[in-house]
């Protein structure tokens, strides 16, 4: 599955990216909250929600608030206030998944967790290291960690410093595959983890993300691109 | 690079097939001469060779009895008519390199290494293993026994029973491509091995085989496929 970003900082950049990006036909959508002007009045959210819902149609919109210390923007609301966003968000059903940070604070995490389920909104819980890759058993673990606070998706992206870590990231992908029982969505960051972005599905990821009109990290690729080789790769894995 | 392979079994199914894969533009074309019918008649042989490279104009050929114990096709010479054999496409010079097998007699390699020396043809010294994929460290070791041996390339394809063995091939070709010093061509066969013949160059794998017209070994991709692929892995990946 492909997932493309939106990062508008307004509803008009929102709805400007969300028309070039529909008919590029991603599997997925994501909204990166942190980067809207308005995430502190919880009216504009809901509104943008609402209009990001309306021309998205039946694509599913998964609702971010990646936090300044995992790569997102810096934004003005507490980290209670950003709980109390999720939770409107969540009872609106504007969304069809959340993405939470695995570092937040476990009481925020649970309580998310049962306002998802409440309104049938899926969970990702998530981890992001832009410095480095940390090991295979950590990869490992912080995707099962995923699992046991009952996360329906563990997602972990990484920044390699060698095509090494490129490997290890896969490793782990690998590992966890095998041992969990929920979906995972793992990639490289930057030039050399493209590679992960491409081909990381066959390693087992659910998910990788491409650009439709902007990036939201370092390394995506155009979705015309990682369409393209996706075909080839199925292809030629062939039943593998 | 991207090879292709020839396997005609005789002159007029190879100049047919390369007259289809030239256009193709390959940077290598492999002779695969354990398909030729002639290969016992020196002079078929021959013949071929330069007609071969009349059509082929620039484009470098690789000569390669491939064995039948490393997946080539059975062929009624004995080992001293097959360096014989050699010997005399490597006088004529209408290739300009050579494959032998790490495996063969290794009074015979340095011969046809001497032979090759003195007619300026590079010689490939290769590995294969059509059942399954050794540990890294044995794909490091014959790597550098093709360098030991004075080689000028070494080449290692072996065969993936999982994509942690794909991994293990890349981990292998990292760490020969940073401890050797001649270039190295590595690849996993089959389904799941054809993703290194997509992504084994970023790993450090100087050529990958591609179907111009027909496919050599098991996992082999279409050049056109190839080609695209690659091309979008290179702007994918940029400075790194």
């Amino acid at each position: 599955m492909i997932c493309t970003p939106l990062i508008g900082k307004d509803q008009d950049a929102l709805v400007g990216e969300l028309t070039k990006v529909i008919p590029k036909q991603p599997d997925l959508i994501e909204w990166r909250v942190d980067f809207f002007d308005g995430i502190a009045n919880v009216n504009e959210v809901m509104d943008a929600a609402k209009r990001i819902k309306e021309i998205a149609g039946n694509t599913p919109i998964l609702f971010t608030r990646r936090s300044h210390k995992e790569g997102g923007q810096p934004i003005s609301l507490s980290e209670d206030e950003v709980v109390e966003l999720y939770t409107t968000v969540c009872a609106s059903q504007t969304v069809d998944l959340i993405d939470f940070e695995l570092s937040n604070n476990p009481e925020h995490f649970q309580y998310l967790r049962k306002k998802s389920l409440e309104n049938g909104i899926q969970m990702v819980a998530s981890y992001h290291n832009f410095q480095s890759t940390p090991s295979s058993d950590v990869i490992v673990q912080k995707l099962t960690d995923a699992e046991r606070a009952g996360a329906d998706i563990g997602k972990v992206a990484v920044m390699p410093n060698s095509l090494e870590d490129v490997l290890t990231l896969l490793h782990g992908t690998l590992t966890a595959k095998s041992k969990l029982n929920i979906p995972v969505i793992t990639m490289s960051m930057g030039g050399y983890g493209s590679l992960t972005r491409m081909f990381g599905g066959a390693f087992g990821s659910a998910v990788t993300f491409a650009v439709g009109e902007n990036s939201s990290a370092p390394g995506q690729i155009p979705i015309e691109d990682l369409k393209t080789v996706l075909t080839i790769v199925q292809r030629s894995m062939g039943g593998n």
